[in-house]
């Protein structure tokens, strides 16, 4: 492994690859000196794309790969179809030793499947998770988690999110002891199924000591009620998308109001410096870039939809947390996990 | 069954019950001329609290309760020990004939085993499920259900859902057609788990010929991309509360730029006629009312932290669906259904 900073990215996954890959590279390497990137995918078509933008050029050396994997292809498929691709070749320099972390903005199962394939699961973890970042009105964000990785999720899976979300969490913002919050239909404790009630219990029995708060709503998403918010990946991409879209909804509001009659866009335009920090605020590029937990290696997952100012944005979590400890993290939380399992198997045995 | 219109009130229902019920009570009966209140509550209180409001006072009498259900009652003890509180009582009203709806603020699970129990589910129909209405971008609104009737739900009460969610959609809009679609992780034909995807199958094949769009997205609830969006209570009511969240995140953040500077509160100053008509298009109370679907009887459910005008907001929709033929709509809808299924039956038998 280089001493620098070596990102792998595929550059033909998502909706508008590779062009907007190309210019989240641009801005990433002008962004974060001493980056590296390794772009995989169509030699020529990247070679043309690279001429325009020097920053990315000089920062980057290109893997040709065969072909890309569609964004409607099945998991399984991409297992049996995806050697060569791409998106197996930029998962594979981390699986290699050769990259950091891998970028795409390609297919979500396809990329959870070559990446669990390729990398493995941390000792101790089930399944991946994914999680992203979410603002909040306490100002600080929330990491949910998961975002979409796995359809269902059993009582061990969500004690599995716990421990993994909060040491991301305290990785990426240096919180001692991020709180955790199981997402339910009420706070309450008989509310519910039976997998989340039982999960709410491991996690209190758990010798992992998490800050556990117990249930939390959905508008606890928003009010930064807790720092990490576990639920099962089904829920929370229902969640995280609709959360987007009411985001959206409003603005679309908001500018119609804004635009409605001559006082309010004479009010609009002088109240514009703050109007465009709002805008910022809410742009949903700007939290682009959900990550995989619990894997051998960092694998960042952007929007499949996104443009090259949200792919730089995928970029820079990467960069954050390649140079955070949030892997070590992990295995830490795991590894007490572990011990005390083999210690209560060891109790048991000598009863 | 009187000609005028009837609506039974559970005085005692909701966090800050019966002050914002009796507001509530107040700008209805101020609003709708014509409609007749039964409060059923603490007499005392509920009187003391009439005398400061006039409309309500002279369109309202008064049922004595002897007791209120505390918001973290479970739905089983409250069936057991809710007999003659107001709760009870005012789902009684309908079930006696006594009046055309009922409006509750209080503890939905309870509510919703107290109405199961004394009104039972219409023919053909498995389960209830909440029904809510939600902004779109496209204008109209949004039918969301179950957003919380039910903590899972399996295929057939999904396609249940779909049915009754349709009906009360055209009932409540006019819409001679309304669009249906199945919320899951993404739009393609193999995601989510078995149970969404034989759903899908089923209301493909049903005789209730639905305008069925397939699979939809969390965005898709705001974007307005169907009328009608079918989920399980759980996903349904995370969603929902995520959205609600979201759209308070943002005016606080709208909020927070606006009075950031001079030049901004100035711009805000002279854009308010616009900012307030934003505001009362995002408020939460304008939307609030969901309706408890399948039932043999009109069962509305208030916010349990609502206030006044949102009490009254509850109260509209309960006017709006009792002077709509929305319960024949269903009805007619699962006839139909019912009737397929017993001509396929006689069908198979003579094979």
């Amino acid at each position: 492994m280089p001493n620098e900073l070596v990102l792998s990215i595929d550059a033909m996954g998502g909706d508008h690859a590779p062009d907007i890959v190309l210019d989240g590279v641009e801005r990433a390497a002008r962004k974060h000196q001493g980056v590296r990137f390794i772009l995989h995918g169509a030699e020529t078509q990247v070679q043309d794309l690279l001429r325009t933008r020097a920053a990315a050029r000089q920062a980057s050396r290109i893997v040709a790969a065969e072909r890309a994997i569609a964004m409607d292809v099945k998991p399984s498929q991409a297992l049996r179809q995806g050697k060569g691709s791409s998106l197996w070749n930029a998962v594979g320099s981390v699986a290699d030793g050769e990259a950091h972390a891998v970028v795409s903005a390609g297919n979500t199962g396809a990329y959870m499947a070559i990446a669990m394939f390729r990398l493995r699961t941390m000792a101790g973890v089930h399944r991946p998770a994914l999680a992203a970042m979410w603002p909040s009105m306490r100002g600080g964000k929330v990491a949910v988690l998961d975002v979409g990785a796995n359809v269902q999720a059993d009582a061990e899976q969500l004690v599995d999110f716990a421990i993994i979300g909060e040491a991301y969490h305290r990785a990426i913002t240096g919180a001692a002891h991020p709180t955790v919050g199981l997402l339910n239909v009420g706070s309450e404790e008989q509310k519910g199924h039976e997998e989340i009630r039982a999960a709410a219990r491991l996690i209190r029995e758990s010798a992992v000591k998490l800050a556990f708060h117990g249930f939390v709503e959905g508008d606890d998403i928003a009010k930064g009620t807790v720092d990490v918010i576990v639920t099962d990946g089904f829920t929370g991409n229902i969640a995280l998308k609709t959360a987007e879209g009411t985001a959206r909804l409003v603005a679309g509001f908001l500018r119609e109001a804004l635009s409605s009659n001559l006082m309010s866009r004479i009010g609009a335009l002088i109240a514009y410096p703050a109007l465009r920090k709002l805008r910022d605020q809410m742009d949903p590029r700007n939290v682009n870039g959900a990550v995989f937990l619990g894997l051998n290696g960092l694998v960042v997952k952007s929007h499949g939809g996104t443009d090259g100012p949200g792919f730089a944005a995928a970029i820079d979590v990467a960069v954050q947390l390649a140079r955070s400890e949030f892997r070590d993290e992990i295995a830490r939380n795991i590894a007490r996990l572990a011990d005390s399992a083999a210690a209560d198997a060891s109790g048991q045995a000598a009863q």
